[in-house]
């Protein structure tokens, strides 16, 4: 099986080298967990289904989840919903908080905080319990009543999280969040908390790969145009900073997380989650940067 | 023929619509352009070519030789040309100076005018007759012996190219330019003045969507891996502040030019060459994003 | 009297002008006040007094609150503050944000909302009842307990506060807030909700002219060598982005605040007290202004 | 005498401690001077002399020169000059080109590289030979033939120019130079390169402190109102980043060079030069600040 060989040839491969990445540790949940769990799991649009490690182990999926908001917010307004948030690249981490300031408060693109935090809002805005919803659309993607909220760890997050606290007032101060800031912050916290395991978030993303993808109740997540249009947002802007970086070494659509979880896209071909907890200088799993590149290159998936 | 039958029905579609963009006219010699031409040619890897309009006649295809001197550079030094300018979109414009200044004079990648003049200057480093020796590479990618450049268009954009002068003598403040800034300039607005028709356009860049391409030498340009991350820095850094959009609009990597062109390619399909000289808001062809939008939705051609 | 002459026709004259000014709005409170009041109070180091017009009219002295924190700050605890927060002029307000980003979360100076906050943020961690300190501090000033809070003001600025939410809890974000967030809020906007007359206001603020102030207690507020130094913050960084600007025109140390009263000083001569609601388009009284510049021109009062 | 007294002490304080400055080195001419000069020369409005050390020694008075050029505009042209250049401190040096941007070409004020370069471009516009005119302008300040540009640094300082050669150009592509970037900066370069020694200096800047002074024709420099103003400006602007801070514990308007002399001007009193090449980190005369940051504390001198 070339697949499930190679998945097994680069795991080892990067297994056995150095990882120099550095675990997130801000909240102590996120530092308890073991930051040698290193796991890779792969399903193509036809079901099969490869991978390798501490891949049914939950972890928490952290930004990832944006990706899984965005979908929603999409599904639910369509291309209304770029009246309050762009679809651009926002450059550096520093550029974030002027661009807010320059575009009076629209957010460059749905991924950044900011961006998260204003598709937050209009969830909230929409529903009585967001969080309920949010869970059940989650739920119904791929029929997996496991999945589910840490509210320790979002309640921890929230217990630190002055810089979201500062963003979330700050669009609030030129008039894009709706609601008060504290509940789209508690949603945007919760939300952030979601934990999967590397196969439940690899079948979660298949909708992106696969045109024909069904939900539990035979409902399409995205039209193909629309799908289409995530996958080019998360290709421009998954990665914050280091966008260019995975667009340029590994060459899929992908979106990364705080946990170490690093979720990719191959269009018409498969959805792949890899993770491992221990992260780079710009926020991204060390050795899920490394495995997507190698495992890329290995076998020519790029979608250029 | 259904890719010409699309091509000719979405002509006319946008041609009958209202031209809402403004040609640029900081120079004379653009000024001077009819701004009703407009042009499509296409061309498949296997060598089939397609088109209509104004397809035959030469413009100045300015920000698009970006995209050829940062080939020839790559070609010649590989990953080196990383330690001197990035792979990251840079948001907006007016952002790239504080990021020049930020990253102490390290463009945020090669086709905002700061890393192209860094390009510029390995090239003029490297050469003694760097502009020769440019054009000589992009005539040998296509046999085409018409090409060159329009030293009036050069002058003339020299003789206004103020913001140009400040960013490549910026950057040699920090170091990053290594020849005479005056020297570097007269390069890159030479290399900006190359004209081109649609069909050679679309030929010139016929290397980035066909692996096995071979110039007039039978040589080839890039190899894989570094066509595909060409492909990956249009798909990111493309279109200046616009980049988002047409990711998200076009899904093909790109590049335009103030002269009104635009290249796309689809890998392992096709090049193509939209040249509409009248811009929109943010510098890019107004009808030549409109007819890629519609051509690919209709064509189903994305990448994602 | 020449001073009262001068300040008479000063003032008749400024009030015969049209006043281009727009009372600030934002919250109910501040919109009920009657835009038409024009007041002006000035003493005289010997405790001569002089003045016109609705001077002894309570009025919200807002950021001119700054001042008195500062100086309190500075009592208890000497130049330790200036590790926190800076001394610099901040340029635009726009650049605020920026700078903090920078700066690691140190203000550039304690009168931009970011500064006041960490300067709210000591006395907070110092008292346990920072609001009745605070308060108790101003009365020993002048002898005048009928100065006091406005707490529906408070109450409103608190309710529409998003910005200085934002920028609280950012700095927060860098460790330079030691308090939570909320309780440093509740004192800076329970502060700034201070209300006085232009004659409290400028006996208030007597201790910065005169090098032998004392309060009621017999203690001086500031020595010498510190209240030269608040002096020269308010000449550098008393008025924001138009800072520059006053210390061009009007030539004196001085602080405005959105409610339409400026204080200014002229050391080892008097302080002048001026409230008219309007504001001009940087948020400083339109009349104040006018007179303030009037008034000096005509009197040769300058510190240059 | 106390005046020379004062100086004769804290010369020798300051001169017995550690000089933890650093002589400029970016061009061979000033890495050419002896670090160890230090000089200081005082003048009174009633031109009594004081001084010690190497005060009749010429040195580059660099950035000082600003003051003048101004003056001269300003005599010529009145407040018209605002138009084209502001009166506000324009935070850190980082700033400089990000403001630039935002206000459309207009600097902050004519202190910091770009407003200088402004007024540069008015005289250039104005003079057939600016250099002879500007030469003249400070020649018959003080009757000093001596006086003159020294070309060789001149020619050294433009060879390095990068940073202001971006500047200007930045700033001509806003339209807000109006006479060849290549003539302004050639003008900008050698007025900074003109040569004073510290008496020459306290002499040339005695009309900023004497309202009564007159030039050897008899004429006014600038009117009380002008004067008070550009000291004004000299308060807020005069130390870039350090402004605040010189303001804040010396008290005094005053100007800085890169050469290592620091002009002061008590109003109504006296100007006072110091000359010590070493630069502390934000690039004024170490000794410099030290030196008048204790003289002025000893003698009470400060404006607040």
């Amino acid at each position: 099986m070339p697949y499930q060989q190679i998945i097994n040839d680069t795991y080892h491969q990067i297994k056995s080298g150095k990882d120099e990445g550095e675990a997130a540790s801000y909240i102590p949940e996120l530092a308890k967990v073991d930051p040698e769990n290193f796991g890779i799991h792969l399903i193509t649009i036809d079901q099969q289904e490869f991978g390798i490690g501490d891949r049914y182990t939950q972890f928490s999926i952290q930004s990832i989840a944006k990706v899984l908001s965005l979908s929603l917010a999409f599904k639910l307004w369509g291309s209304k919903i770029w009246e309050r948030v762009g679809v651009e690249p926002s450059g550096t981490a520093f550029n974030s908080l002027v661009q807010l300031e320059l575009n009076k408060g629209i957010p460059r693109n749905p991924f950044n905080n900011g961006g998260a935090l204003v598709i937050a809002d209009m969830l909230v805005g929409e529903f009585k319990n967001p969080e309920a919803e949010f869970l059940r659309f989650i739920r119904e993607i791929n029929n997996d009543n496991k999945i589910d909220y840490n509210l320790s760890i979002a309640k921890s997050e929230k217990s630190v999280g002055y810089r979201n606290i500062a963003i979330c007032n700050f669009i609030k101060s030129f008039g894009n969040v709706l609601n008060e800031p504290e509940r789209v912050l508690d949603f945007y916290f919760t939300m952030c908390s979601l934990e999967m395991t590397c196969q439940e978030l690899a079948q979660t993303f298949l909708f992106l790969a696969d045109d024909h993808f069904r939900n539990t109740k035979g409902e399409r997540i995205l039209n193909m145009s629309k799908a289409k249009r995530v996958n080019a947002l998360l290709q421009t802007c998954g990665f914050y900073d280091e966008s260019g970086e995975f667009s340029f070494t590994v060459g899929l659509p992908g979106k990364s997380g705080v946990g170490g979880g690093i979720i990719a896209v191959f269009p018409d071909k498969y959805s792949i989650a890899v993770w491992s907890p221990k992260l780079n200088a710009k926020g991204n799993s060390y050795r899920g940067m490394k495995f997507l590149e190698a495992y890329t290159t290995k076998t020519e998936s790029s979608i250029f």
